[in-house]
């Protein structure tokens, strides 16, 4: 193994700006259509792209649609689920129907984000027990990158998952073993949401983090 | 809806602060010792709790492991997959047996993080084509949350993927609706890895970004 070089720890201001992005990140639905520079995606793909993955896999695979026709057909399928959506929530579906839940159309730049599932040996490493589970928090680790980059360079990142997976695929004639489970809204925005968007809309309530810690067994 | 403070961009050494996170960011499996403060080990937890979640549902849950006999317990049930995954990789599994995979019994702090899946009406929000792929990217977006805080703070993290979830379940008494999906190894290292290990000590070869990326639709 190559010797480590131990780099400088992270300053005080370092470490800030890293929980300032964390802490200030937004899932965006409200963008301001004005373009983002090619080197900025590139940067904001590379970071997603210095995502761990299980076993050094890298199942993450990236559409880009600079297609307006493609753009549309992906509105309309999930605005399709968005309806499906909101006859499943019942009582709650006026409410659910007047929130914001994507900005496809509005945002500057639009990105599908897949798991690639490949089958050969080598992918055992890592994901034995889990082989499905482990592709998928690879690529969520890569998109969380790309939002918190996302989050530094000023730009607004949405992650829609209302589809039906089989459909988007079609659409973007993706091969059997890679599976969408993100399109990305991208873009400029006005502001930050000051608090998660279904906070502020009084759709949920959030949880403390201390009910969600436990010390060694789960209670009885 | 409130309105939005629109707070001042980052710096330009805010913006590096936070890439230099995304890109000397590793999977440690080399740990010293060394405790790890409590209100440090807070701060990472928070950044885990700042992640979103589809629907703001937070299927994140937590385990801090303090009981040493725990901590062999499942060191120990690490220990049986990963001869399990040497034996499933054939003509590798000298080679796989040679690697460090994990970092359990050296780490100053050990957390486990699982995936609580309500079955709740409101649940469905964002997730009725995909339930548990998107509660499960939540919580890989909190650990990666997590990655990213601790590397800001000079320590390593590892996840450890290699065990059989319903085992790793009943030792740590998890009802039926919360799945496993890492253990995570926390604490101060010597130095970080100069690449992902894997990288190192030549598992595999990362593919470039160019090669996962498309535009539109999938090539033929």
């Amino acid at each position: 193994m190559t010797i480590p070089v131990n780099r400088p720890g992270f300053t005080e201001a370092e470490r800030a700006a890293v929980y300032r992005a964390i802490h200030e990140r937004r899932d965006m639905r409200h963008f301001l259509r004005k373009p983002v520079a090619d080197e900025v995606l590139q940067r904001l793909l590379e970071a997603a792209h210095a995502a761990p993955s299980v076993g050094l896999s890298q199942p993450w695979r990236f559409l880009r649609i600079t297609d307006d026709t493609l753009r549309t057909a992906i509105h309309y399928l999930v605005q399709a689920e968005v309806q499906r959506t909101a006859q499943a929530l019942g009582e709650r579906q006026h409410e659910f129907l007047k929130l914001k839940v994507e900005g496809i159309q509005d945002c500057s730049e639009l990105l599908v984000a897949a798991v690639h599932d490949e089958a050969a040996e080598t992918e055992i490493f890592g994901r034995r027990t889990m082989p499905c589970e482990m592709s998928l928090a690879s690529v969520a680790c890569a998109i969380q990158n790309l939002w918190l980059a996302a989050r530094a360079e000023g730009l607004g990142l949405g992650w829609v998952s209302m589809f039906e997976p089989p459909e988007l695929a079609a659409v973007l004639s993706l091969p059997a073993n890679t599976k969408p489970i993100a399109v990305l809204c991208l873009g400029p925005v006005a502001a930050f949401y000051n608090a998660p968007m279904l906070q502020q809309e009084d759709w949920r309530e959030p949880r403390p983090l201390c009910e969600l810690i436990h010390e060694n067994r789960w209670p009885r």
